[in-house]
């Protein structure tokens, strides 16, 4: 049986200064809540499920209606658990071996979603993020993320700390610009820092003050005569396209 | 002024048999329908807008009640434009020379739009679709694309042609796969198809027998000895993210 508290306490989880002050997120269907089970990072508080999912686990037996309620999901698959945020990390990644991703300012959750996904994929262990971004514990960003947060670290408190230690340590801190370099035409280290601006505005100046190396996707144009240079076609990737193609790129380079 | 007629009509090109039986869509914002405005292949009918967005092109003054009425999207942008469907081609590309997309069964209009907006970045000229692909002319994939399908030839008709061309002339045929060869240690030729399979269930067994060349993308898990193999991390790449970083190994291939 769930409580007309214990949905109204759900229900305000699908807002960020609810999560924030319960530590608590939501995360729907069985495949994302498996992962998050098998996840060091994050603990699964309850689960409520309108079938038998589930043969070990406990959960608490819902109805249809009970689970669009508490849903955020227009089509909401029948299986929500509660999870604890994770503590802010306290250590670092050891900038000098891994490759991280900043996130400036990324608003879109679908956008944010996929980009956890594709560290994951690609073994990237953190995302550090601007304050201004959308949170990751957003219910369409937990969603888009297809349960690759249960293994990505989430960090937004870090970010100066990251920033300041690689200026310290000379750490190359690549920027996704559309005036950068061309990504094929530099040689790619295997750690440092790789920003992702603003889907509209790109890095900030705040943050570009940081890049040491700017990078950019060539386009192939079908009538540029030099590959990268005057496009003629689109103007731009999409936030999520531009860091897929670029952590496939370095992954490569690292592989040499 | 618009009328009431007017207001039905664009309304009704939300839906794919409305749009089919008058061979028209809508697209919405300055940038895009300025991007069809430049288009060879795409005809701009007519343009409703609630501000003095042109000069030379003459529109149709709304209200932004009357943009609400006729709107696709849930915020507006205060200008919409109804276009022509271009014509089937009657010409398929050289298959000796050029790369096209084959979208087996893409359902989601976000991915559509941006698997668009990818080919063109990549000059990249024709996608080839199955009948059960999304619309390429559903408001949300034209959103998507952001005015990248002025200028990718989208082709519902054509593709049994291409496929058996391919098989006749032994082009290669590329099929995303989880199973494939590493995208790495393979040789990737200039020219041929890339087929991309439906978001859950991958390439039918229909268009699977064409492939000659089964690719993936290799994961890079932390603890992956051999990176590409048994992955521990993200169990797949969104389809459009797969496309976008397959696409950009094709084009630095051929650069070669």
């Amino acid at each position: 049986m769930i409580s007309q508290a214990q949905i109204k306490l759900i229900k305000s989880l699908h807002l960020k200064k609810n999560r924030e002050q319960m530590n608590l997120f939501i995360a729907e269907g069985k495949k994302i809540v498996d992962e998050l089970l098998n996840s060091d990072n994050i603990e699964v508080v309850h689960i409520y499920a309108s079938g038998n999912y589930f043969e070990d686990t406990p959960f608490t037996k819902v109805t249809e209606e009970e689970i669009k309620k508490i849903s955020a999901l227009t089509t909401p698959p029948n299986l929500l658990a509660v999870c604890k945020i994770p503590a802010e990390n306290t250590v670092i990644p050891d900038l000098q071996k891994e490759l991280v991703l900043v996130l400036d300012d990324i608003r879109d959750p679908g956008n944010m979603g996929s980009i956890i996904r594709i560290a994951d994929w690609f073994g990237i262990g953190y995302i550090f993020c601007t304050g201004e971004s959308v949170d990751a514990y957003n219910p369409k960003v937990v969603q888009a993320s297809m349960g690759s947060i249960a293994r990505v670290k989430i960090d937004n408190k870090n970010l100066r700390t990251v920033l300041q230690e690689s200026k310290d340590k000379r750490i190359p801190v690549y920027g996704a610009k559309l005036d950068g370099t061309n990504m094929l035409k530099q040689k790619l280290t295997a750690n440092g820092l790789l920003i992702i601006g603003n889907e509209s505005n790109g890095i900030s100046p705040e943050l570009g003050k940081y890049v040491t190396n700017a990078i950019k996707i060539p386009s192939f144009s079908k009538d540029a005569i030099d590959p990268g240079s005057a496009p003629d076609g689109a103007e731009s990737l999409n936030a999520a396209m531009a860091t897929a193609i670029l952590c496939a790129e370095f992954r490569r380079e690292a592989l040499k």
